[in-house]
């Protein structure tokens, strides 16, 4: 969205970028036991929600919905779990994460759980058709 | 907002309702060691924020942008964590939650804590002054 955006050095090395909305990236986390989304605003120096004007913030929340859409017509996930906590990365980031009752931490939400990297192949595939399909319903 | 809302038993027995919006109930999370709301959409059978008309989709983005707006003004936390999650309660219903660095728990999340109830007094005082920022804004 602006050519300076800097995104947090800890979000960058956990996650790839699987395409650039309007607003947000929206990036991969680097762990196979969920499909784990997160978008993230581009711009700089936004922590909270309310740091955004409201214009921005609408489009954040057409994004989560977007998304969110995509990641049930694909996964069709038992829940989505949708959040931005932002204690130990504060620049603004929203989850989205596809649950199933059999994965390994289910009820338990996974944040601060550790990361199973993928294979690369796996990732390269599962970047490509959520790209796709955000692409189609975009 | 529809007369034959019903609210799962869970989100009742663990909070108080504060105050109704347009489309939300805002109610406390009863636990003192963290100032813990949840906004419930008064619409039955509501699990995923995708279940939402689109037009009750914006209304809950705008009644989280307000409620986030008033935490951060009555109590100045360090960091706002906002979710929604659903693996227990399948409602849907939105936590916003004060944090601080000195609190019990940060950086971690709170989900799955145990429950310190509040002194009745201090519970119904921080009610009123919830409501009363509510009131106020809204």
């Amino acid at each position: 969205m602006i050519a300076y955006f800097k995104i947090d050095k800890k979000l960058e090395n956990d996650s790839f970028l699987i395409v650039n909305l309007k607003l947000c990236q929206v990036r991969l986390i680097n762990n196979y036991d969920y499909t784990w989304l997160i978008l993230v605003p581009q711009q700089n120096n936004i922590v909270e929600i309310t740091d955004l004007p409201l214009k921005e913030y609408n489009l954040l929340c057409s994004e989560i919905y977007l998304v969110s859409q995509i990641m049930q017509k694909l996964f069709k996930p038992d829940k989505l779990n949708i959040a931005t906590i932002g204690n130990i990365v504060r620049q603004l980031h929203v989850h989205i994460i596809a649950r199933f009752k059999n994965d390994k931490l289910f009820p338990k939400p996974v944040w601060g759980c550790e990361f199973t990297p993928y294979d690369s192949a796996v990732f390269s595939h599962k970047i490509s058709i959520i790209s796709d399909a955000i692409k189609n319903l975009n």
